[in-house]
């Protein structure tokens, strides 16, 4: 807000196609809850972020407007990749962050759940800080999950990082910790949660907490 | 949860006063909303904290239980004293924090308000990271106050940090800054908010983040 590091996110997407007004507000507003609205920093929120898509309709100057069918869902996958795209490199470039972390919950109760306990594996400190110091700390990935007001089963939620499976039925397994931290050494952290209580899924980004991050915000002036 | 210094916090209270039982749950209840549950860490809440409160009755043992009157409101404010101390020596011992920071806000429009401003201003990250700095960015906490849904009037908000006045009507004043930097490098900070839109009141404890945090929870095993 005060130094050009600290800018307020202002996203702009433009497109040739000619899209309906309406339906692109419309497709504009999911698709940011998805993308967007789902990376975290350090869970500060500008008062000021915004995402805007001009549709100039170049492309299709002759054509009626897209709003709805087959071409249209290729236009909305389109603009979804475009969208969640942005927002990993957001995260990814997050202030002293050295990993892009993602998590995929699936079989929660709802989308809302799903994305909820996503956000609050990648917004939780304690996690990212773990992330930082590359350590399979999967007690502080449950602790963020059941911090939410997502319905859980409680003995049902399986996790793996790095496609490494920790664990199961809510229970830590045995597995490899130094392979497993050899792979955590990657820059892209991948969590993946299965709640097994329901059909709806939901996806997250941030990056993990370092010291980089302190030095920054505590003595930028310096 | 893994280790000693991570423990789920358990917070309990005894006292000889004779308390009628269904009395004192309410006000634990209340008093602990006003305490415990306005202090933050880093954000990250367990699943299994918890406060209890016991009687004993052996001070009144042939007294009619407390339950409402004059006595009743000492004893309260007693137990809010005693709850509010322990909260903020938790906030004040959080990982690798060097101050202790309370944030007090008035004139909000409700008390569920004034508690999240508070919070919500003991709770960002880049507030924490400023005060660890000793930088007084009244920016980062004006966008905190801002990120909440509490009802604001936009050019009503005024800013102390201890006792300076760094913010006005929603701008920033003239202030003298090394002046400030010199009370920040204290080891309490406290940030007094008048919102101007209410008579409601609420507090928050949190601490500074520090690179100790960091290093506390990133490399904790080695």
């Amino acid at each position: 807000m005060i130094k050009p590091n600290m800018a307020t996110m202002l996203g702009f997407v433009v497109t040739d196609a000619k899209v309906a007004r309406q339906k692109l507000q419309e497709t504009l507003v999911e698709l940011t809850n998805e993308t967007f609205n789902q990376i975290t920093v350090d869970g500060d929120t500008s008062t000021n972020d915004m995402v805007v898509v001009m549709a100039n309709g170049q492309a299709m100057q002759d054509e009626p407007e897209l709003s709805e069918g087959s071409e249209y869902e290729v236009f909305k996958a389109a603009l979804k990749h475009v969208l969640g795209f942005l927002a990993k490199e957001i995260a990814r470039d997050g202030e002293g962050a050295t990993k892009l972390v993602e998590a995929n919950v699936n079989g929660a109760h709802s989308k809302e759940d799903a994305q909820h306990v996503a956000k609050a594996i990648v917004g939780s400190n304690l996690v990212k800080a773990a992330l930082f110091g590359e350590d399979a700390n999967w007690g502080r990935i449950i602790d963020a999950i059941g911090s939410t007001n997502a319905k859980l089963k409680i003995d049902s939620v399986d996790i793996a990082l790095n496609k490494t499976k920790i664990v199961e039925h809510s229970l830590g397994l045995d597995f490899d910790e130094e392979a497993l931290k050899e792979k955590l050494k990657s820059d892209e952290i991948i969590i993946d949660v299965e709640l097994n209580n329901g059909d709806f899924k939901g996806q997250a980004w941030g990056c993990d907490l370092t010291y980089k991050y302190v030095q920054i915000n505590a003595s930028y002036r310096s």
